[in-house]
Order: C-alpha cells, then sequence, then structure tokens
C-alpha cells in the first residue's frame, strides 16, 4: 500500500494523466484501464488484476470499504474524482488497473469462442464478452475500432473483461490463427445460412459482424459455415449483434452439452 | 399534406411544444413520441402509424426525399432540429407520432409473449421488443418505470414497437390477463429453476425482472414455472436480461417448431 494523502488540486499531474486516461488512445499507450465504482474495482483486484493507483473520495464513500489493494493509494476531493471519472456514479472510487495482456500466441486452449468483427459500441462488445463468459467460450477475438477497456465495455461485461481473456487482432491473423488450431468459422448471417439448430459447433469460432452493415465478404468467405437464425415474419429484419450471439452462443453450449468449464 | 413554411424562432409555440416532447411525461399527457432520421420517420409510417406533425431541415436531408406523409409538415432550421432531437443524428428529419393505442382488452390471440418488469434502461426494453417480434411473440407486456417510447427505446427495438403491441400496465393487472388468458408464466431466475431445455413452452408469457434486483417474490410466486439458463461456472454470475430474453424466446420458438407467425 501507498500514501494517502489528499490531493485537491485538478492541475496535479496525477489528476492530469488520470484524465487523459478517459481516451482510449492514452490508455492503450500506457496499457492501462479505469475501473470505476466499488464492484468494479474489487471485481478486478479479485481477479488477479495489477492496480496501480487507486483514487478514493471518503465523502462520497460515506465509510465503505474497498476491498482492493493497489500499489500507489491516493484520497481525492468530490470534485476530481467526478472530473476524472467516465460514468455520473463512480461512487468515490477510481482505479488505474493494468491490462491484462493476451495476444493469439498465449490463449488457452478451448473448443468454442467468439469472434466480435467491428461492433459499433463498446457496450455492445461488453455485453457479448459476458455473454461469451457464461455460455463457456475460451476466449473472445475482437477486430475493429472498439476498445474492450472502453468504461462502457468494462461495465456492460460487469467485470467479464477482467477475466476472460479478450484480443484485439487484424481479421487477418484471426483467421489465421482459427486454422492453426483448427478451429471452424461459424459466420452469422441474417439470411441464406444454415440454421443455427442444424450446425454442428465442434471446434466452433462464431464470428458476428458489425449491426448495420453485417460481415463483409472476407469473413464469409473465410467461414466453414453460414449460419442463420430463423426469424417471424414481418415486424423486424435482424436481431442486434448481442442478442444474435447470446442465442448462437448457447446453442453451442447445448450442443455440448452444457459441459464446457 | 400541410404547408411547407420555414420556421426559424426557437420561441415558436410549435418548437417549444416539440422540446416539451423530450419528456417521457409530456408524451403520455399527448399520446404522441418522436421519431427521429430518415429510417425511422419512414418505419412509423410504413407500419400505418398517424404522423401529425413533420419537422424537415432541407440542408441537413441534403436532397434526400422522406417517403412518409404527415397532417402538417414543417421546414426548420439546422439549429432548431438538433435542438429538438434527443439523438446526436436527426438526419434531418423528426416527425410528432400518435402513440398505438393497445390496451390489455384487445391484446391479439397469441401463444407466445413477453413481460418486461422493471427494465431499467429503455435501450434494453427496445432490444427486447426487437428479440420478441423476431421471435415470433404476439406481443409485450411492460412493468415499470420505463416508458417504451422513449427515443433510446424506439431506436434500440428498431422499429418494432411501432408494430408489435406493446402494453404498459400493473404487475396485478398483467397477472390477472395472463389468468384469464389461460397463458403460464415461466419467470427466469439465475438459480434454482427448471433448466430452460426442459421446460414446455406451451402458451408461455415469459417473465424477465429488473437486472440488479431480479424478480420480486410476487412474480415468483405467481409463476406457473421457474427456468433457469446454466452456465459456465466462475467469470461471470448472470446474463443481461436482453440476453436472458434472447436465449428462452428463441428456445420458445423452437420448441413451437419455428412455426409460429
Amino acid at each position: 500500500m501507498g500514501r494517502d494523502f489528499p490531493i485537491t488540486s485538478p492541475s496535479n499531474p496525477r489528476i492530469k494523466r488520470l484524465l487523459k486516461l478517459r481516451k482510449s488512445r492514452d490508455r492503450r499507450r500506457d496499457g492501462v484501464f479505469l475501473a470505476e465504482g466499488l464492484r468494479e474495482v474489487e471485481r478486478a483486484f479479485a481477479a488477479g488484476l495489477q492496480l496501480e493507483e487507486l483514487y478514493v473520495c471518503p465523502a462520497l464513500l460515506g465509510g465503505q470499504r474497498v476491498a482492493a489493494e493497489a500499489a500507489q493509494r491516493f484520497e481525492v476531493t468530490e470534485a476530481i474524482l467526478n472530473k476524472a471519472a467516465y460514468r455520473d456514479d463512480p461512487e468515490g472510487v477510481l482505479a488505474v488497473v493494468r491490462q491484462p495482456e493476451h495476444s493469439l500466441a498465449d490463449l488457452p486452449i478451448g473448443d468454442l469462442w467468439l469472434i466480435a468483427v467491428g461492433t459499433e459500441k463498446p457496450g455492445n462488445l461488453g455485453a457479448m464478452v459476458r455473454t461469451a463468459a457464461a455460455a463457456g467460450c475460451a476466449g473472445v477475438l475482437a477486430t475493429g475500432p472498439v476498445d474492450v477497456f472502453n468504461p462502457n465495455a468494462i461495465r456492460a461485461s460487469t467485470g467479464a473483461v477482467f477475466s476472460l481473456p479478450v484480443v484485439e487482432a487484424e481479421d487477418e491473423a484471426i483467421i489465421a490463427w482459427c486454422r492453426k488450431r483448427d478451429l471452424r468459422l461459424i459466420a452469422a448471417t441474417p439470411e441464406g445460412g444454415l440454421p443455427y439448430q442444424q450446425v454442428s459447433y465442434q471446434r466452433a469460432a462464431i464470428v458476428i459482424g458489425p449491426e448495420d452493415k453485417g460481415l463483409d465478404d472476407r469473413w464469409l468467405a473465410a467461414a466453414e459455415q453460414r449460419v442463420t437464425i430463423p426469424m417471424a415474419a414481418g415486424v423486424v429484419d435482424s436481431l442486434n449483434a448481442a442478442a444474435t450471439a447470446a442465442v448462437l452462443l448457447f446453442e453451442a453450449r447445448n450442443w455440448y452439452g452444457g459441459q464446457k468449464r
């Protein structure tokens, strides 16, 4: 544990850096992310992640203890904590946490994976990581602009991004990794694929595209199997990406007899 | 079609009222909602809803035609359109639309329903309505504070709230309606229910509770069946409400052999 002393000035260099970490680019450069609120900070700590700095505001915490230890701990004013936080309710605690380092080379063995291609919103990616964890996926591979350590992604994942391996990589690198691992790419398409109840999920990487545009030709061509969720006629023409992932991943989990993990 | 003349002042009485319609209370009082953007406005029109007022900004529309007719049509400046819109990208068009009037008494016949209890966020409710439509539900019953005609709910539903009957009512009224219709209440619980693959979905109303607190004792006691989605151990302790709805509703659709609708 480090020192406890109150920081009151927003021009303090630590606070200036903290504010910068609201930007994805700065988080990536430093290899860290922000955890906000009691539950999130405690889950990051419980998951074994390294908390570099812990910022607490006793006035906001109102006597609640933070069950997490950090290399350095600082007290800050309510104004500073709220300014540094991304969300409206940081609950008096904020942590700078080292990002877990996963790469394609060191991912665990596993028979079921989710590949999120070009997911538009961080919250959707976080929700899909949560669902992937619940369905027993060994990990998630993500391509595209969205940062899985965006505060909205972390929140929507309810901390699943702390434990489940999530790797961001280029499309071609992910496809090559699947070939090497002998995983079959199963690409979700709104129409024209095999009905999802008739698909084999043996050693499967389920590929979910961006909501508006769907998967591009590269992914459709690379896939061993295209799969479609038949829908009721009329009212809507597609499911959202997170709902598609939920239906397919739990169908795959059933295919494995619920024995994964 | 009404008159075309440009409104330039934010103190114009129509614009003042338009701004008020950003509030749920004012929308309910007037029985209308706001549709924003080309796709949403055109879908509301195509669904047969009554467009009372259409606000267009030619500069923002950039020559695109709005395939929708309204009782009255007004041109407005970019500043006014952006001020009146809830979202960041209203695309130069905004409509005041009469809410479809559904009540428990006039809902259609149907064997599969979704009951959303105390859903916290409008976007989640909208996503669930979209999923319910895709799964072939006859309609959605909602209790709790969330307004299904909130702009975020409409957007997440991709217009499903325009076509699928959605009724907001009190818990007891919904339970009584299900009894009268001989529908079985199937309540989703994170643990302790029958595995969802073993449940009969004959004449089913699937009840999804609020994410943080889950269903209260009243709903659990009223349910003919409690159902649980078995999850992989460890990383997360529950699915989010929309993912739970997706897995259960498509399991129910499979149970019916995909024949609904």
